[in-house]
């Protein structure tokens, strides 16, 4: 029922060679096009995974769960825009933990008293949450910092490193959930291989769900470049800050189809999903797409993109971390802690809303 | 037996027109004449909340548990002495959830070995102050380091905003409290009925009780407008400064009514109690006493009142908040716990003396 | 098996004296030679505690534990080199409570699938590091912020007041640790005790032990004053600040006769002994080591050594001990919360190799 959304794809087209100057409608029509071509994209992951077993699967899922998000930033990327991508890296996790997860359990609770989930595999996601925060808080200081001192080599080898630092936690996360501890996080994968067998749905084949997900990576592509080129002047139009548009726009597009499907097993009481879905896709956003994307800033990007983020950000991030492990901590959910997450969002939405763009950070 | 401290509110008053330069000895007389005052107060509303059915009563009780603090507060705000309303807000926190908790914890650990409360209601109370935090943050970041190239009216806008969404979050988790989930809260709220009826005191009609708190009320804003006259004077006599006043006398005197019954109830190992007075009464000072008197001041002071804490303030609040929520997450309390609150309580007491008053934040 | 290290001490003497310009050698020389001698101090304390019965062996124990730290920190204090002194508390605590757990946790995980000890036990270390940090935290703040406009009588105040709180909570701790609640710690205990009486080796007499430890200490303060001697030529060698050299190699060498233990112990899946070993050692060095450091610098540094530290050492250690909080709060353990801790750990030593030595903190 998400498909009908397709329509925007045409539409967007048309109207950014009829209106060029549309800038505002361009922009919200492009990120309507892109929500059911994100949709088809981990639809289309989905279902190559079935065919591949469950290690490979698992692995397709983590690598391309976020191949929107990872699609937006490197065309902005390209275009140089380097605040806009390190804002929407930002948005992506705040989204994903504070927005959906809230949305989540509001909407959860609404239906179900209370709602359980299995602890331990959420304070996991919180220790690597903080993990990942660590590791960009590290260059964010130096560059504010030491930078002036420093030589441009040593920042650029500290970048680097840890880039390299997070890629390998990552590795070794995708170790200890698929190989040696997949039962701590069991009954998520066992409800959702579940939800999507029996979903009523037949399975695709491997043609054509990798034509699937071709065809929608490249239509994503190109979504995406008309958005982002539309960005600017919708920030101008509207009297948003570039940061503003990435942390909050380009995040709920990017990540707006695997949001849905997080709300939509909390729906259905399966908050191991839920929980599993949110947290996870943060952390492949903190351990892979940023330092994926500091890796190719330097084929794609004008220069390289460096991890260094403002006061407000990592601020932001680090309190929105701290809650989401505390919320989350107990394996229980109800209305409330969706109140409490969702005004969390808001509350830092409101902050970066309201952030002059030349602001010291 | 509290009562006969009602003896300082004629002595004060007497000090006051006789030797009205006498700031040290009125603030302290009549920081004494308030203790009873704001106990009969909080008692006064006890009875009549027996007489309107539980619902009401709850949210009379949540609503009037504050009121020393409030009327306090508001006698400094229309008195223009934000820096010490603002630190009266701190302190209350502080004293709530360092000393009184911490007092509680050493008292009824002497008593009994180990103690035991319902840890899911302490977590909801520490992710509640964490968002209230939060959204102290927000507005006191802005006005820091984007107050400058911000227009005074999104200054301004962020300021009411933020206080509109802590109202909204104060109105839902009473909303959570007392009618969607009050078996969170049982244990307490059981044995606190318990408690009234069985207190040995014969009920008070609903006239009694309203007369006494009006009499009560206008006591405690007499009293307060006394000493709040005498804390620059004190200040200055024993070298404190104005944030020291309000962080520690102010936050002290106006929650010493409801501190008193948590350490009361923890001698009795009515744990539930003591951790749902102090750290509830925290709750109500950062999403109801905050707030409403960010919307007073458009009334009452002669400019609005803006809720922007220095960096040792904030630092103060988010490291008490995280030692408290760490040292309460588990439902259990020993004496030693309470030592662990009150060090940190006299450590951060330390800090704001030392502090001087023209430093830069 | 780790004696035939001992043969590094006569080197390291032998090198001084006939290469007295190779600092690089004569350094880690001095290292290798430290480690030996950390270790007999650890065991003659252990043997004389045997002779003492429980409550003075807990506290000799708990006193000497550190006594490498302290002797390397009191020659550098000697010195007047207040930064490595300041450099290597910090460190001493990130290599105890990232770099030590972390290995341990790792090589127990790849031995043992899950391992498990008393999450309380590490829940009230974790709440125990937090207060210190706090109390490190309000000098270093004072001394940043406002020391410009406080008589330095005042810093000096504050400064010996916070070593004093210090040193009041950690005899609180002694007495709740061995006196009141020595079940908390139970497990750890008894199987300490296990591990010393059982461990094949004869006690040792009285005199013998008290001989070993007098004779291990003055080796230890020897090698010191050379390893101190020659940390500053070796940092000018090797490129790296006074405050590297502090943080990581002072510390790992103060610490790596309770690392050793730590890790062998986790290998033995007597988690209870590992954590209480490395968390246990955190809290001696924060709540003992360096207000005794602070005392002692009265008498004999040039002048009176100051806890404050910069904004990149306490961040460190703040995000060290949530990290630390939320890993080990569960009371689990496996492999892949070990990578977690060490590359928490590799991250912060990249931040300290980068950090330039001049740069404002």
């Amino acid at each position: 029922m998400i498909n009908w959304l397709f329509i925007f794809v045409p539409l967007t087209v048309v109207l950014e060679h009829v209106v060029p100057m549309a800038y505002t409608w361009i922009f919200f029509m492009a990120c309507l096009a892109i929500l059911p071509i994100a949709h088809l994209i981990v639809e289309s992951t989905e279902h190559i995974s079935v065919h591949t077993g469950d290690a490979i699967g698992g692995l397709l899922n983590a690598t391309f769960g976020n191949a929107p998000e990872l699609i937006i930033a490197m065309v902005a990327l390209r275009a140089g825009l380097f605040d806009m991508v390190r804002a929407s890296l930002i948005g992506a996790i705040l989204a994903n933990l504070l927005l959906a997860l809230g949305i989540a359990f509001l909407l959860g609770g609404l239906r179900y008293h209370n709602q359980e989930y299995n602890p331990a595999a959420s304070r996991l996601y919180s220790t690597m949450m903080l993990t990942a925060v660590i590791s960009l808080v590290v260059p964010s200081t130096f560059n504010r910092f030491f930078a002036a001192q420093a030589a441009p080599r040593q920042e650029e080898l500290l970048n680097l490193g840890m880039a390299l630092v997070l890629l390998i936690a990552y590795a070794l996360y995708l170790l200890f959930m698929l190989k040696t501890h997949p039962e701590f996080f069991s009954s998520a994968v066992a409800s959702a291989e579940d939800e999507e067998h029996h979903s009523g749905a037949a399975q695709w084949s491997i043609p054509k769900a990798a034509g699937c997900l071709v065809l929608a990576s490249v239509l994503a592509a190109w979504m995406s470049e008309i958005l982002v080129g539309a960005a600017e002047g919708t920030g101008k139009a509207l009297g948003m800050s570039q940061t503003f548009i990435g942390i909050v726009f380009l995040a709920i597009v990017g990540g707006a189809a695997e949001s849905g499907s997080a709300i939509a097993m909390a729906r259905k009481n399966k908050m191991d999903l839920t929980v599993g879905i949110a947290l996870g896709s943060c952390i492949q956003i903190a351990l892979f797409v940023a330092p994926v994307l500091v890796l190719a800033s330097y084929v794609v990007a004008p220069h390289p993109l460096e991890l260094s983020f403002g006061r407000a950000e990592l601020g932001a991030m680090f309190l929105a971390i701290l809650i989401g492990a505390m919320v989350s901590g107990d394996g229980r959910s109800n209305w409330y802690k969706g109140v409490q997450l969702t005004t969390v969002y808001v509350i830092l939405a409101f902050l970066f809303y309201f952030m002059p763009e030349t602001a010291p950070q």
